[in-house]
């Protein structure tokens, strides 16, 4: 008898039908002995609704106002799939964030857990009870309902399943695993059985959106056994997010290819190659709380260097016009220019630790394509190379190919 | 400076213009120096939107979840109302029945308040705040969420008045007060300045729908000072309702008319008159969870007597047969009749008391138009008569202006 606490996504219970389903599956596994604690989100589209409700009163809405709002979208969630437990035979009880005390600080719409007193739960499971709990919400110290911000349902179910020292997390979504790329470029992407905790990590930051980073992050802190598989498919393991160093001797040297069309690049030419000059050009950047992702910066030659970054896309002008107002006069940097036609793509694997080469067969392989690589970065389990953004296609097949992801491993 | 309750229905917070209108109007009351604690019920139609999501799921639904689903309504009108008046720059703050401690027994569906710790509200209302509190829910002394059922937000609202011994308790809704009777029938209908608590409830009971009865006895058991106004109009005094003794010197005999044209009358013929036929024919009745109102028993002549009831006319079928299986041969009675085709007509006013002669006259008035009176009930501050329903606008028109009810009192 194992005890799985199953987190069910919002596409997965937009309707009655979707609902009674996600009560299948549950009485399913409680069938075979198990005890389920199933944490949902708000039906798809539900979350949105209050917001514009919300939106057309205050145009932006009080952040403690909205979260006692917004929460309610779980709350009908949980009591329909309850009812649909019990519609089966089973019993079943609901509870809000706030009924089972998961405690949060107070920053409403991003609320950190803080806390969760899981013997309520424990005396229901031991009682025979399935447990739903609404994800995505929580309650301060003072009872003041908040959320978690995006993706918080994920992070509820790893939380839960932390208090809970369950034996598995599953998050069900709309994917049936993480797979060595998106399907949808390379037809030969494989499902992946296994994924380790780090490369899960590059690869949910790199573009693959299967599960929220914070979840994962928090499933490694607490050693979760996290696994993702598909709500819309009855049979298939998914693919398990492990912790163990273990584990590696068996993984792949490459796990898979990520990528992401979402950056632009900003460089400041001609930066005088002095101490404090990345923060005197970051700072601001960060100020206007811009996300930067990669950052690269040359050996200077003449006593002065190149400085370049990657923002979102959609930050690009705003970074644009911070720089050459407030830093381009400031530091004497000679010029300044962005390029919003780039992609990013990287080789992941916890394998390439040990393993020299890979950097090299990935750069052989690109320009054996004719594909010109702009910017690199890597760290210890993945390589990201900057690209002109007409070839990422390409780029993540040839790679894919040469790192034979498409056979199974 | 006055603590008020103002209690907003569905209609009243139907969408973003209208509780816009609720917030300007807590506005001026906070202008003029009161503090305010708003209750607010779901926006009309969502109890219902909900239900129905709910049934599709369970046909019955589990009344924990019903609860704990439902109570969503409301939680988003609080949220909606803070924010609105947040937006107008006053400080808010919203409360579900759990956050503020309405306690409640475990009766899901149709709970009844416990207990309120109201030193929360009163905290918030001396930092200066309005207080934003969800109408028709509380929480049970182990954290399940339960409603009050129907009206249940007029009972919030009175409840709220006296734990926090406000002055007044004012109770928004689409009618701007209590009439003399219902205006469609008679357009000379006058808006009472004031009603008394006893008045009132036979006035609601009788089928003046502007307040839910228990919402009345509660006020009158914790003698909170209740008015009933209208929330889309900015001017009126509404009604107030009153309880005091003394007031009675300054009341008119007969305050209005009341009607109710949902009953049925079944006759019960040829009862052998002894102890106990009574419950006889009422126990099963009562066991079928059907509610019985008025009760006629005429004093035998020859050893049977008839025995008379009204039902609800839904109930009318239902009805007839327990007493055609259950009771007919049981006490051998003669026949059972049923008729749906009555109406029942009432005199209310504590005036009445002291007054002999108001029934006479009633009788006379209703005789002058030829309308046949089948039954008469009396209390303390009303006559009702039950007629054939044909004549029941005919029969409200006389008497409204028999009683002069049509003058300025």
């Amino acid at each position: 008898m194992a005890l799985i606490v199953q987190k069910y996504g919002g596409t997965s219970v937009a309707n009655a039908d979707r609902i009674r389903n996600v009560a299948r599956r549950v009485a399913r596994y409680q069938a075979l002995g198990h005890q389920v604690v199933v944490v949902v989100s708000a039906m798809s589209g539900e979350t949105n609704r209050l917001l514009a409700l919300a939106q057309e009163i205050m145009p932006e809405p009080d952040p403690r106002e909205l979260d006692q709002m917004i929460s309610t979208g779980e709350q009908v969630t949980i009591a329909l799939t309850a009812m649909a437990l019990m519609d089966l035979g089973l019993k079943a009880k609901s509870y809000t964030g706030a009924q089972v005390s998961i405690t949060t600080d107070d920053a409403y719409t991003k609320a950190r857990i803080m806390n969760i007193d899981e013997a309520r739960i424990r005396a229901d499971l031991d009682a025979g009870y399935v447990v739903v709990v609404a994800g995505f919400q929580g309650v301060d110290p003072d009872g003041n309902i908040t959320t978690l911000g995006r993706g918080g349902s994920d992070t509820t179910g790893v939380a839960l399943a932390a208090a809970l020292k369950a034996d598995e997390c599953q998050i069900y979504t709309d994917v049936d695993g993480v797979y060595t790329t998106d399907p949808r470029i390379v037809p030969e992407a494989r499902r992946l059985k296994s994924i380790t905790f780090e490369e899960m990590l590059e690869m949910a930051s790199q573009g693959s959106k299967v599960l929220q980073i914070r979840s994962v992050e928090f499933a490694g802190k607490y050693k979760v056994k996290l696994r993702v598989l598909s709500s819309f498919e009855e049979e298939g393991d998914g693919t398990l997010i492990t912790f163990e160093e273990e584990d590696n001797m068996e993984q792949p040297i490459i796990s898979g290819i990520a990528f992401n069309r979402d950056e632009a690049k900003i460089t400041v030419l001609g930066v005088p190659d002095r101490p404090g000059i990345a923060y005197q050009i970051l700072g601001p950047v960060a100020d206007a709380n811009i996300d930067v992702d990669m950052i690269i910066q040359n050996v200077s030659a003449d006593g002065s260097t190149d400085f370049t970054f990657t923002v979102n896309k959609t930050e690009l002008s705003k970074t644009m016009a911070i720089l050459k107002d407030k830093v381009q006069k400031h530091i004497g940097a000679r010029e300044i220019t962005g390029d919003d036609k780039i992609a990013k793509v990287s080789v992941v694997g916890v394998g390439m630790r040990s393993h020299v080469g890979i950097a090299s067969q990935m750069f052989r392989v690109l320009a054996e394509e004719g594909i010109n690589i702009q910017m690199i970065s890597t760290s210890e389990i993945k390589i990201s190379v900057g690209i002109e953004e007409k070839y990422l296609e390409l780029a993540v097949r040839v790679l894919h190919k040469a790192f034979q992801l498409d056979q199974a491993n």
